[in-house]
């Protein structure tokens, strides 16, 4: 299998597609796909980990760190640039077993030909570094000025983020330091270039930017190359370089060293299908440029480090889609995603108590110490461009759920129990006191409902009883009495002091009552699912039927009076995302009856919907029907036409949720990986054209190899 | 003071209003204001009670009958009809004491003038007849055809109703009988003409209509006379007449006789504002026009009989607003709206199953045998063009209390505990259980909550713990438990009856749990109750503010995404009409301060909201704020420009809410007249320029005279 992505050409209206396509990173910041002369107007952006700001009303987003990799070349006097200079030839080319991008561009001039090439990555080894290799060749004797260095007006959705901008140089480093306005968040851009030819070099600085002027003579045929070492730093992450002092080369070994101890364990080899071992640890790489290593109080973003869309923010795509891989390839990355939450609990218990709720309710949209980014407003009415007051932000409740099913899944992996007793415990009985709270009974009624909420089909809104968020609530009162439990068999201190602060016998008799009288929806005469109250009463529309209804193409398919809102027709998996889960509770035929009522309604809206089906069709035992949904998750962006616009507002980058997904399906789906009994166990499904797989994985603090073929497998501890 | 109403103009834009404004009408139909040459294109209609029928996919509504009235002049072969015909001069006169309307119009022509005069009643007396007596003549001699008879080609905005039209003639006695599409029903239409005059008769019978032409030589100044005696009827009404023997004069004798009966009890003198005094009686006249007599299974729409507009369906109103009226001047009308809902408590119990509840949930919109006429999807969004999905059909749960309210205000006036035993007190149980199905507690709570329901402020849908709502619904509890108390002391036989069906001391403890715990919004420290959970956190805005930030001036302003909906722009009185209902439980520096603080947050986008503030104002003593708000409520259909759009959808009409919400600030707020110790008691607050008012009132099956002054006032038996 090759480990390229490569275009051939340059297209401007791809530019945002492979801006996330050819994305690198470090999990400290994320480098758009985007050539080294780019600037905002065309999507570059390094974007950063964990460093929040807002500007005047706009959304609190992360932040962007100035362009330390800006260069662009003057031949002549003329500047060659993308997409303003059209090229007689164009490559760009992703090395993703090595995380270096590289591009080769050529002009034409009436003298001859200008060639580009350049080469840059995101160190894995120095979280702060960028370096590029930066050359340029003509085939006629010319005048060349290469000029580069830092870019301070940087793209931004709700920005501009930097109050203020001191631009410096020193002994030929060039320093932007960026304060953010909000908070006066300090991010520091440097950057240094090497040119070992004969050249004159001039560097200027104006209130946003630090530029070098390299200016040649150049020969035909002579190569000129600069290389740049640039480094960034911000609170998430601050241990710097000295960027004057360190070699290209050195940086790039150390980098690629890096990568090939994250690939010994990640890579997931699939033996018969290529396309789909490529389209696999293509997802993979995008998870791993976006994994908080060495940092603290960070997670992951739902569009990863590809930018500011949905505000940089942490969603339940983390803990439901991407903390499985690293749980199993990288527990400490998995530790890091849990600690998040469970540092950020107080920001959870202050929005519970914004909704006179008791315990933790967890930010739709987590910023910085869990501030809740989403706003009452999250789109925009293509009619009236007006913003339309929508309830993810009060009404997704199951994101608790998640938080704690995310911990759940880490314990249950790992055996480290001491996340009970080091605030995981107590961040679980939050979300069940919140959820305790939540409930109502109706005066005559046996049974604890959960109205007004809103599922995961996110188009329908303010249901009651949604069959996904019941039982999600439900295992959040049983984990949070297995928590309680196991501190109080070994975590005596820890138990005796949350005991103090909550009474946890009453608390655990609490969501006992709860946990037995939670409305669960069983299957009907028919064996399915209602997917809340009232839904089967609604119209019964095809997904065509209903898109067809669209007077704009960019309009919201949910809310009030969204083209969906009043069908059947659902954004993403809901029942079936419940039964991924807790499948093993239903008959396989029910699972299967479920499958083929909801698919068909299914519009899959979000890039989360095709994995969990996949993954229930592999639980049910079709590997074909599993392929394509299994495809779709994995390729997610490697091709261009994603969902771009919810209403009027941009929602394109990456899809790590989708790829942390199409994992989940490869590995617990396709290869059928479960835990019985505290064992790792497989159970493969696999499609036709597989003859197997091969892939490592952590468990219970030990590694194992895994070898799949057709009729089972082995489990083998390395 | 006069009693006419008159205009002296003809606007063809008026016409819509005018068809409110001088209407004439006996209960059983409504005869719109408009010209007898008038035809469907400009909203002519005879439009009936308790007859309603569905076309196509349309929504249910009222039917029409056949125009009897039709009747056009030409003089030497030329039409002469407004508003094609522009005249020389036009008057329009409503004799409201009488209730006679007439019209009179001089058109010019090469030759001269030609003079139209018609004057029309709807019989009081024969309540299926209309009678008609129309007159020609000009100033030159000419060649004259009136051309009068039935049209069958009504007007509809639902429509057509009629699948079959029967048109003959037998001895000059035209008839039309029309047969509706949902359920058969039949309305007969008949005239018959006399012409005393030497004229040639001709009628013509097409498939829509019956038309007789009279012809004759016109001698310049003779007045040529035709007098029309017509009935309609349908199943709600079928005392039918011989229209060919009985004489204009004779009807109108008995028509009047029939009117002075009634004012002899209704009307109302102010003594120093005839203006105040005239616009009180004008709307106590529209209460009459409209009142089910002589009728069963009927009650008064919301639109009284001024046309289809709300589908010719019953509303609230009636209960909240109408029914006063009728209880203190004539207590059958009273008791026939009461039995309607009596009648129709299966149509609630059906809509109460259909969400799920137990006991009886009234339509919003009911029409006969307590159907639901209320869709879904009850205004059009004017941006799309849509139908929006609106909750006054599902969640509008306050309907049933002001049924139950209805009651206990006709049985505190007229003692007659009766209504219990006759199917009141089961009525009222069911809303009562509705109710206790509808309550939620939270799991550590011992509050019962009412949540998502939309309140008289329809601008705020799905809220919850509705201020009015809370208390309506503890009212009703607390009077199911009289009522079955009642029953259980005065009538054993139906307490044993019922006890079988319900078990009704185990009704009585859940009912009593039930108004104990409910939870009832108390005033907070600045003295103010809040309308809802989370009303005060809305954007303060101000009416004006939120009506500029209108992009359309028919959009709807409640909704999901209304301009008021995310304000505390209110719709009408919601805390104020509770605290019209509940005053006394509260202090007067309460009422006045939540008085001041809605008050300038009230768009009165409804036409009941003014007398509701005008109510209050009273109970607070101020008379002068007060007043103007009670000339908009009586003068309501006086003067054009009333809000005739709810996004796409016309809702003109006249608003007989308004109107019985005047009387009842006239009599139980300016006159202050209250029930003290089963005694009726007064406790005037007038206006400064009110020297007295003086009226009759029924209470306790006795008329009494009330004679008000500044000071006080008399009670006397009569």
């Amino acid at each position: 299998m090759n480990w390229i992505v490569q275009t051939n050409e340059y297209k401007k209206d791809l530019v945002p597609h492979n801006g996330n396509k050819f994305l690198t990173g470090n999990g400290f910041f994320g480098v758009r796909g985007t050539m080294e002369e780019t600037k905002k107007d065309n999507m570059c952006a390094i974007n950063l980990a964990g460093v929040y700001d807002r500007a005047g009303d706009g959304w609190r987003e992360s932040v962007n760190a100035p362009n330390v990799l800006y260069t662009v070349v003057e031949v002549d006097d003329k500047e060659y640039a993308l997409p303003e200079a059209e090229p007689k030839s164009h490559e760009q080319i992703l090395d993703f077993y090595n995380a270096i991008h590289k591009r080769k561009t050529i002009w034409t001039t009436e003298k001859g030909e200008i060639t580009v090439e350049a080469e840059r990555f995101a160190s894995m080894a120095n979280q702060s570094v960028i370096a590029l290799k930066y050359s340029v060749s003509t085939d006629y004797d010319c005048k060349i000025r290469i000029k580069s260095g830092i870019d301070g007006d940087v793209w931004d959705i709700n920005g501009p983020h930097f109050v203020k901008l001191e631009v410096s140089e020193n002994n030929g480093v060039k320093t932007v330091v960026g304060t953010t306005g909000e908070k006066s968040h300090i991010v520091t851009a440097k950057e240094y270039i090497k040119a070992d030819f004969n050249c004159d070099r001039k560097i200027n600085c104006d209130s946003m930017s630090a530029i070098e002027e390299i200016s040649f003579d150049a020969k035909s045929g002579e190569i000129y190359t600069i290389e740049k070492v640039a480094s960034v730093i911000a609170p998430v992450f601050s241990e710097d370089i000295d960027v004057s002092r360190v070699s290209y080369d050195e940086l790039k070994n150390a980098h690629i060293k890096a990568w090939e101890k994250i690939w010994d364990i990640s890579t997931v080899e699939i033996i018969g299908d290529d396309e789909a071992m490529y389209a696999l640890n293509y997802s993979i790489y995008h998870l791993n440029i976006i994994a908080p290593r060495n940092m603290d109080n960070v997670s992951i973003a739902a569009r990863g480090l590809s930018g500011q869309v949905y505000k940089g923010a942490v969603f339940w795509d983390t803990e439901m889609f991407m903390i499985d891989y690293f749980i199993h390839t990288d527990p400490a990355v998995a530790k890091t995603l849990i600690d998040y939450r469970i540092d950020t609990l107080q920001g959870a218990r202050n929005k519970a108590k914004e909704y006179g709720l008791e315990g933790a309710y967890y930010a739709w949209e987590s910023q910085e110490g869990g501030f809740e980014g989403c706003s009452d407003y999250n789109i925009t009415d293509v009619f009236t461009k007006r913003p339309m007051r929508t309830y993810f932000r009060d009404k997704q409740y199951h994101v608790s759920a998640a938080v704690v099913y995310g911990i759940c899944k880490y314990i249950d992996a790992t055996g480290d129990t001491s996340v009970f007793e080091n605030g995981g415990a107590e961040a679980i009985i939050e979300c069940a006191r919140m959820y305790r709270s939540l409930l109502l009974k109706r005066a005559d009624s046996k049974f604890y409902e959960v109205r007004d909420v809103v599922g995961p089909d996110e188009y329908h809104e303010r249901v009651s009883n949604n069959a996904y968020t019941n039982k999600m609530v439900k295992l959040t009162f049983e984990t949070a009495i297995d928590a309680i439990k196991t501190l109080e068999n070994e975590y005596a201190d820890k138990y005796n002091e949350l005991d103090k602060k909550y009474d946890l016998k009453t608390l655990e008799e609490r969501f006992k009552d709860s946990a037995e009288n939670i409305l669960i929806k069983e299957p009907d005469e028919r064996g399915l699912i209602e997917q809340f109250d009232g839904y089967f009463n609604l119209e019964d529309a095809t997904v065509d039927e209903v898109r067809s209804r669209l007077l704009d193409p960019k309009e919201y398919w949910g809310g009030a009076y969204g083209v969906a809102s009043d069908t059947q027709v659902l954004k993403q998996a809901d029942v079936v995302a419940m039964l991924g889960i807790f499948g093993n509770e239903y008959d396989k035929e029910i699972l299967k009856k479920n499958f083929d009522y909801y698919e068909p309604r299914t519009e899959h809206g979000s890039s989360l919907s095709a994995c969990m089906y996949s993954l229930l069709a592999c639980q049910i035992g079709n590997a074909e029907i599993a392929y394509p949904l299994f495809m779709k998750s994995a390729g997610v962006d490697l091709k261009p036409g994603g969902k771009e616009w919810m209403g009027l507002i941009y929602i394109g980058g990456t899809h790590p949720a989708s790829e942390g997904g199409a994992w989940i399906v490869a590995v617990k789906g396709f290869a059928g990986i479960n835990i019985e009994n505290g064992k790792l166990n497989c159970n493969p499904c696999l499609p036709e054209k597989w003859q197997g797989m091969k892939f490592k994985l952590m468990f219970m603090d030990k590694l194992y190899q895994v070898e799949i073929n057709k009729n089972g497998g082995n489990i083998t501890e390395v």
